[in-house]
């Protein structure tokens, strides 16, 4: 984008973007216009911003006045995109309401260009700003209108398409901005979160189903238990995971409903009837995704619990995600002192010293994500919790928290799955000892020779430290061949 | 109950529930039989035991090995009784794969006991024991076994019914437990939370009718914005706490899985082909409630996914509640240097002081229930985030902290409708003048005297403090007549 | 205490504890006197009390009014005797201000019977109250005045001592009751938390001691890692535990300081100048701990970021806590297919099938009450974020959640430490069995033959499956002697 | 930095910085040479690096094995420096013990570049990687060893000072990491977060001076209560800071003990004695902060408590900066239909059509902070809690957390001070109207008329909208005069 603002200022010379009006405003009060900057103004008055950004007034005084967590603090992205899309659709909107046509074009054209992500570097301002958002809205509005006056032929800062009366048209910041968080909010689940998931569910199936016929020890209290095949544990993860997709396609219904149309405090004052279903339909037909109105904007506006719920669906993904990725580092411990019954893919380097030393560490990234996607939950529940009247004014916040926690659950499943679960191996020599010798398989007994029998050669077995079968003879309850034929473990995967 | 114990002990004497077995093991080992007490044993051995208590050894033993939190901490009583519900249905189901019947009725009589309540005294243990709650099923199948015993005509101790071989018959604590805390949560939000929500959605939704009429000034940023009635302020509540009722169902259907017939590691080792099914029958006839058997049994044991599930959902109403009871104590504030748009019932006196001063004590004890749950929630997480392997030893917290937050909820939404929602009345006078000389209704100037003039009129009451209507007046933009007739609030509260 | 009035209805009759006056209003207003009641009447008028409870009107108004969690939800005991001890104090303070003496006697031997935990039969209200806990205030205040009634030989209801007047002199619910927070928290800080972390400490310092010259394998990433001693690594566990210690003392200071003396909003209206001062010397005598008058009584009523502090270091206790429990169960899993390396102290039967699986039960119920302890932090961070103006009004909630949090981690301290950490021993054999084989020992030879060749016998003996030292024979590297003089665990556990 | 490499691309041609041992591996393995990108190897063979960074082979692996979250979520800026001077640091001591000279002063070159933030693009990697940090701390190497083999002449790849070797000696990730931890979260908390709660600190204790004469209406549970002044209620605030301030210092002592010297388990093999003394001096010279060596490593790597402790006192201070800017924007609200009895600086336009609306956008910000902080504290005890036997692997999440915790605080605070604090001025008239209307005030009369007469007084003021000098008028209780002279606010404001 930057390129556009480039050219204009090489073929039009260094007075770009700086209208006369501007100019006059700023030396009839004295000051320099200095090189790079231009001067745009809002009811506050006149102020500088740099030449080669499309944003205006209100942007510049809330990057001067929120100088709060630098660069890496910006609004994310999806939410910018949103936006885009947002206002493309209300220009359409508004032009059926008698928005001048070409001013429209104007405006869908600047917002596309938003939508697709060609203007972010115009979008400077931080999550920690007025917790309605209203900034970035005004943002949105500043750039969309300049770049718009622009593709009109205007000079930046000429307003020949209004950031207000026309971006913004039928509008207030109160509906525009949760209608925007929904929009991020539902296409980056769409995009990222449940494509991944789904992608890590068939492969923990696929795992599932490869290792349906190797009987091993089941641990219950981290202690030795009855034995249980691994596909059978890789079904329990699968079904996490499965029962997670259903979890978040069940937030979703609250999340496809828009406040757009609730205007200021959610009467709609100043739109048409009929708008807010309208411009449902527009961001539905943008996006391909079923988006309607809000059924009721008071509570669209003045509370964001539909992304406190869709926070607590993601909260439960991420303890399965903590499960499932703790159990397969404990599982693939070693090589020699752990537990070693998976082999786990090598990708890395783990240390200079010791070949052999498989690091987890896609179960490590998947385990922090899952703590920053907890601790991001709690965060999203406190400004949830503290909306006062008609507005919840900690709406960027609750936006940036989610989105990341989005991003986050949707890249680790993903990767998660690509360099961890579809390479890993069954070590089946040690999953086969470790069954063995378990003392476990005593209860295979049970029927043939009675509890108090079979507890003797349990007991014998763990005191002296020798095999069942080797108890059993010792103490002349069982031969060898009897032993071998009762106690299988193969036979003690399912109920009889 | 403990009078069935007291009259047996008044009727057949000091030895009461001392078998002769346990007076020999206890002569045998020098041990003195103390009064009131019996000699039980376990494989570790012989114990003393209260001789008015039902339990058996492996409660004695673990209420000496975990001194944790005392009375205060015991297992929730709705987890006790589902023990029973569900031993009763186990013996049922157990009768049709050879249970002795005699043995069988007893079980089901001394365990229906047990699931009305009757005999909480006989359940000492706390949350705090194994993670597996093994200790609790123990509890539950030695008092059941013994209070059977009793039934059958046999004496304490003597094990006329096992707990082991008759009452956990088929059974392992890793999924008695597990199931028990199913049917106890599912219960008790059929019982108190979602009726008592219903409560609380229609109180709001009949204030939102009784108010419809009542045009007050709209509240963005804590700031005087444009006006809205006050119906519709309580349409937003109502829309949540309803959207909260739609929360707590959706989560539901997982927690209507059972995780019976899973036995020790989900194999379902020790049960018979079809006895998870049966089970679920059973219960659901019990409880007149739509259980079924766990889809999988691994991830039944070994994760409580519903449960976090689950408790996200009362996070979300915990947050939409809190938001109500907020709004409702500031709007209610004053009653002379508040809000004082809502005049709250009094229920109790405030101050000796000050007549008139009505504390919202309803909404505080809400606010302070959504803390808890809010808390509970992240408790609930941490347990459920650290299952290992093949078992979830983090259930016993798991399921007292989400009983207790169901139980919190449902009480403390009830209490908030029965004392403060229904009988909140609107202070018409206070909201006319605040909505009167709000200057927000110059908005309404705009389509007739533009933008322009009509930012001159507020911008200059506001400076002087005057009405708008003065402003407009001395500013000779407007009659007082023409101020009259198209400054109108009740013509602000929707679109056109 | 029951007795005390059991006896009085014995010799007095039927109608004690109703006054004439009682009576009286009672058959003006047309009410029927219940057996079992009596009168007694506040500014709102007059409600019928349990006739063997201590209570008055504004404890039954709350009983009634907040019917939340039931008899588990309590106010703990701890803050009941808080209040005792408070009132007493009140009363020798106010003594010398003026307060009759025989009335300030009578007090000061009833608010000892309540904070000797004599009277908590008495003390019916729920944590789910007013969020001042005013209600608890008036029901100490009203406890206190019968029972002081009584001992100067008056009927209850008689008000020869009043709860508010005599007993309440001076002071106020919104002083009074974070002044019995700030006392309960400290004496049970005092009572049970630190000496029993500092138990936990030393038993960890002595096992560290203990296995001092066991060198083992060290893990990182859960995988295979260079030796130290088991000596070092519980070394570890009891510098966390010290330095929890260290964190619970540093938030003392701020816990120590009283808010009483603040009165309604923090200026002491109606106390006179000292009043403070002389309150906080009083109570610090009763307790024998260095209590003193807060700084700012603004910040002691508005804010309770003292207990938020607290609660971060029992948060942190919390954290260490699960890391050392969770790190032994692991340590101790097994006993034949997990690390083995620890023997716990078995505790009671684990199976009935399986003898020698000892469940890490202990580790079981630190970790979920770590898990309860976290949850509460957020509740109390929630609560205490979320006062306004000049009170803050989540007190019980706070107050209720901090007590749990200190009981629960210091008992659970102590139970781990009695019942696990002090019987923890060493598997020898299993531990020098696990180092021997590490692949890691390697690193020691990268001195004498340098990396590569050092590399090449590391990966040998992992694709081949064989010693290292096998590995570094077969390939000519080494032989055997210089092998076992040059490869020696012992010496790898410290710098050079 | 990036000019560094341009210029020697400009004048070294295209085939800077791929060396012909990366060329041959190359073309012997069939790989196509890229236009723009050279070979860097590692013991997992060759891969492609872009030309113009200094990052190596492992620093490349995880690039394209941790696809998480993309550019925003890097590693935190301050952490990179603090590896850094840790590099530098290292290499001090190294020289101490034989590392060559040469090589010496061309890392402590390097690594002050990184310190000073002049590297910053050649850092990629994120958060989302191994849970050691390993992979950070290789990207520290590589860079170093790529810009130090630069500085001696050498072309990138050539290894001149190898990254482990030289700038890794004596080394691990295991002890960098959380050094550089521990530096990054120390400088932070000095730069930015205690001169910003300073400067807060200041301020509201300032403001408490410039309001101690206004006398205003206190509230307690939102509802009017007896009188205190603005400066009083303001002095609660900068309490609440200055407390913030000793909580956070507190956190110091174990903030400044260093990891460093531990090596890969706690053992610190591989090291000579004395060297994590030496390196914990050499960074406290470094940083002029009293950094120490840790008391005991195995705690230093295996747990990061005091982390989880920092973020408590972050947690704290979050609470109460919550608590202050919600009751500055309640009170700053209206300006017609709030409270209104502060003005809040106006920093830019509330809204287009209305004048005089100002939003509190900095409390909007600051309660914004206060919710990602807490969450992040969550996410710090999620990640502290689950740390494995002699290594936490969740040591990026806990870094990132903080580290940002640490700047939204100190940033908020700061423009909370800058663009609201500093300009609050006192609505006196407001102020008085409220309190002079309040019926609290009757309270003065008690001492004169008795408390009957003045509740007489005041119940008939409020059921009747008197004032309360009408009230005790038309009662005949007062003369006005009388009135006067007894109810005055500024009598009210402490004890007699």
């Amino acid at each position: 984008m930057t390129s556009i603002l480039l050219k204009r200022l090489a073929t039009k010379g260094a007075d770009a973007g700086v209208s006369k009006v501007s100019l006059w405003i700023n030396l009839h009060r004295g000051l320099q216009t200095v090189a790079g900057s231009r001067i745009e103004k809002d009811t506050f008055g006149p102020i500088e911003v740099p030449v080669d950004r499309y944003w205006g007034a209100q942007t510049q005084r809330s990057l001067q006045n929120f100088k709060i967590g630098g660069a890496r603090e910006r609004m994310p992205e999806p939410l910018i995109e949103a936006f885009g899309i947002l206002k493309a659709s209300a220009a359409k909107v508004n032009m059926t309401y008698g928005l001048d046509e070409k001013i429209g074009r104007a405006i869908i054209s600047a917002a596309t260009e938003v939508s697709e992500g060609k203007l972010h570097d115009h979008f400077p301002l931080v999550v920690w700003q007025t917790g309605s958002g209203t900034q970035t809205n005004m943002n949105a509005n500043e750039v969309i209108a300049n770049r718009a006056t622009e593709i009109l032929g205007g000079q930046l800062g000429k307003m020949l398409v209004h950031p207000n009366d026309h971006v913004n048209m039928s509008q207030s910041s109160n509906d525009t901005f949760p209608t925007a968080m929904h929009i991020a909010a539902v296409r980056e689940i769409h995009r990222i979160l449940l494509p991944n998931l789904e992608t890590l569910y068939k492969a923990l199936s696929q795992k599932s189903k490869e290792f349906e016929n190797i009987v091993k020890i089941g641990r219950t209290h981290t202690q030795d238990a009855t034995p249980l095949t691994l596909g059978q544990e890789f079904s329990g993860y699968a079904t996490q995971v499965k029962y997670g997709l259903d979890r978040v396609n069940q937030a979703l219904p609250r999340l496809y409903q828009l406040a757009q149309g609730g205007t200021a405090v959610g009467t709609g004052l100043n739109t048409r009837k009929g708008f807010d279903v309208k411009i449902a339909d527009e961001v539905s037909q943008a996006t391909g995704l079923p988006f309607k109105t809000a059924e009721n904007k008071f509570e669209a506006l003045a509370a964001h619990d539909a992304f406190v719920e869709a926070s607590g669906a993601l909260n439960t993904v991420a303890v399965s995600l903590n499960k499932i990725a703790n159990d397969i580092r404990f599982l693939g411990s070693g090589p020699r002192s752990g537990l070693g019954e998976l082999i786990l893919p090598e990708n890395e380097p783990g240390s200079s010293i010791m070949p052999g030393k498989v690091n987890p560490t896609q179960c490590e990234a998947l385990t922090m994500v899952a703590g920053q996607v907890i601790g991001n939950h709690v965060a999203i529940t406190f400004g949830g919790s503290n909306g006062h009247f008609e507005l919840n004014v900690f709406k960027p916040l609750i936006a940036s928290a989610l989105l990341q926690s989005v991003r986050l659950l949707g890249d680790a499943a993903l990767s998660f799955e690509e360099n961890c679960v579809k390479g890993i191996q069954a070590n089946r020599p040690r999953i086969a000892e470790l069954v063995q010798k378990s003392l476990m398989l005593v209860t295979a007994l049970n029927p043939k020779i009675g509890y108090d029998k079979a507890a003797a050669i349990a007991k014998k077995a763990h005191k002296e430290g020798l095999t069942l079968e080797d108890a059993a003879v010792k103490l002349n309850i069982l031969t060898p061949e009897q032993f071998k034929e009762w106690v299988r473990p193969e036979n003690m995967i399912g109920p009889s």
